[in-house]
């Protein structure tokens, strides 16, 4: 899968890595690097003594971490309407699964305060029985926990063709992964009884926007669940509370938050949702809809677009990959700008539709380099470059689905800058 | 594994539970239960704007979600010398992680304010070469993400002989499951060099206890991570922040938060945390030392005690089993005290010394029941009743390692009561 040139500087194994970074710079973890011979005494202990434990506190992250938060993108300056979003800190997240807290927010009307007493979820249209759920009647269903992805459809909508963002958290940071927990809809529907010509269904939000998608009933029997908590506890606000769609692997707006009403229909409604926005651009001019599957895509988190290399040596190059047709198979990574590949190792566990983390060592020379990882998933679909899309697709005005190869570019001092459509 | 009876009422499969269910009580979910024919029109969304991003915050709960919090214990009531601990709220956790902030708490004085620019780690004694390593210099390192559980050893030490608890928060709450980043410790070790003669390794905290605990090398160079975060974010302050030990499958106490020096030698020093406390009675009056694996366990977490059934019907029965000697094999789960069992299913992924949710669904016909959960890990152990456990070890003063089978009983009513050492 990936070529592998004589020249590459990496070292493949901790162990050789390890040797061979002691016997190049007479030290631990090379030049400019890592651990160093102790002055010891070491460390005293603390002197004073620390916080108690407050009853009713819900805990909150050290205060030395107060860089790390959500990030309001400032490049549609649209909130006179309440449509806006926030990004999640992909270059401070390690592993596979983003605190409740960093989760990414998208919303067309802000945010609402539904109280979990009075809110109803109701199922009708091509139904043999109409049924309405209070919160209650939901948790009792048999209710199941899955790993998956979830990402905006305009993911990266701002770089396509020269770099107008600086950061991961920028580029790609409309991405959470996280452990969801509800009702498989196919349990509901199952119980509401689908009229044989119920092909459709309206999943609608009970916010401000009354946000609206169609979706096709083979998503909705297939793995769409109903969900009420995420990451071991209930949603939170700003991702649906108290219950929402997921719909895995799909654009993010179509798994719809705070949830009211299923309507079972014989064909898609065409809203707003639907033909104004979340429709992907074509080269002859039209417009494509009901292109939901968010496709296989990676990104290097760590070095990335903002960072500073403290000097040449070793760094564990990161990243996460992620494909909403099933698992990813292999991520491919080059530090030479696409000419040379190779792969990277892939973090246990792998599931289908979620987040993927990716690793590989890199010894650093000190010249300039362009780093890129290339992912495939299980079907065999490569990620494609930038100039790959714009054979199949027009780049004009906010276009979604933008899951093209992101490079980024290492100068000699180090600095990592985002080099999209550049490189 | 499971015995099976023929008056038992549960209904293992979900369409036919969803059949009978309906049959049973002429509606959806079974009597007093879910889903009503709807009275439509539906639940109308938001007339109000919702609230607005606000760039600087980090994401909080729902306030209709205020009840869910970790709650310290008042059984013993010495927070006079700062050492305390707070429980996770395993009621209302689904899924196998818990949130950063209901991870459980626990420590002998206080949470120090670590700063991590300040903050360093040595490794020395027994070592070809000590080390000293800023936080900047571990984050180099090849970094691991691994879900692994932490129990601290006095996890249901109020409740063996008789109930003192009430909720399963209080009985089973310094219990929590995580994705854990760090650098394997065996790397580190290796960068140092042990002497041949280092056979055990002191772990030390920099909080005001200055926490101590001898570890055998072989569980440092196997599977010991150095941490620094936990579910995609830095550690928290009341869980080591900035960097931890993090032992598998072992007793939470050696796990050493706020780490500040991994000391080699060539036996272990018998710290007070290893003599006065820590260690189990035994039957015939001795005490014994570093039984430090957390063997297999499981609980039920809903229904659980303090909880209301709402009359009969069906209910899904599900818990959490673990062991720190591997993975969890299987789960058998009685309605009848013991007498009969049945195998829950087990939601995957299933993975090495992590917690694993069982699940299985019961139609309670509204007699009084007493359910209890039975776990088996990938070694054959098979989790013990208290009875079994009293052969074994003197059960006298606060007794640590009770992973003996957690009873809970529902009577006429359908309240869930604690009978540990009663059913």
């Amino acid at each position: 899968m990936a070529s592998k040139s004589e020249q590459d500087p990496v070292v493949p194994h901790r162990r050789n890595f390890l040797r061979r970074s002691v016997a190049l710079a007479g030290g631990a973890l090379a030049a400019g690097g890592a651990a160093r011979a102790a002055p010891l005494p070491v460390q005293s202990a603390s002197k004073e003594p620390g916080r108690v434990i407050e009853e009713t506190a819900y805990g909150m992250p050290s205060k030395f971490e107060a860089h790390v938060k959500r990030r309001r993108t400032d490049v549609l300056k649209n909130r006179q309407n309440l449509s806006d979003w926030s990004m999640t800190p992909l270059q401070h997240q390690p592993g596979i699964i983003t605190p409740n807290g960093l989760v990414y927010e998208r919303h067309h009307a802000g945010t609402p305060d539904v109280d979990p007493k009075t809110h109803r979820l109701a199922i009708h249209g091509m139904v043999k029985q109409p049924l309405q759920f209070t919160m209650d009647d939901l948790v009792r269903y048999p209710s199941v926990s899955r790993f998956y992805f979830l990402e905006c459809s305009g993911n990266g909508l701002t770089d396509w063709l020269k770099p107008a963002s600086n950061t991961v958290q920028q580029t790609h940071g409309l991405l959470s992964g996280a452990l969801w927990t509800g009702v498989p809809a196919s349990t509901l529907m199952e119980e509401a009884g689908i009229d044989p010509r119920g092909k459709w269904a309206l999943f609608e939000g009970a916010d401000g926007s009354a946000h609206t998608r169609s979706v096709p009933m083979e998503k909705v029997l297939d793995d769409t669940l109903i969900v009420y908590a995420m990451n071991g506890e209930a949603l939170r606000p700003e991702n649906g509370y108290p219950v929402r769609a997921l719909m895995p692997g799909w654009e993010g707006n179509i798994s719809v938050k705070w949830l009211r009403r299923i309507k079972v229909g014989d064909q898609p409604w065409h809203f707003r949702s639907e033909t104004a926005r979340y429709t992907d651009p074509m080269p002859e001019g039209k417009w494509r809809q009901f292109s939901m599957v968010m496709e296989c895509k990676s990104v290097i988190t760590s070095p990335s677009g903002g960072q500073q290399l403290k000097g040449p040596g070793f760094y564990e190059v990161t990243g996460l990959a992620w494909s909403g047709a099933g698992k990813v198979r292999a991520v491919d990574v080059s530090f030479d700008g696409g000419k040379n590949w190779r792969e990277a190792t892939l973090e246990e566990p792998i599931m289908d539709k979620c987040l993927t983390r990716f690793k590989i060592g890199w010894n650093w020379n000190g010249a300039p380099a362009v780093l890129m990882s290339r992912a495939v998933d299980s079907t065999g679909y490569v990620q494609p470059t930038v100039q790959d899309m714009t054979k199949v697709r027009a780049i004009v005005g906010f276009v979604q689905h933008h899951n093209a190869i992101q490079p980024w570019t290492v100068n000699a001092k180090g600095e990592v800058r985002n080099a999209i459509g550049q490189a």
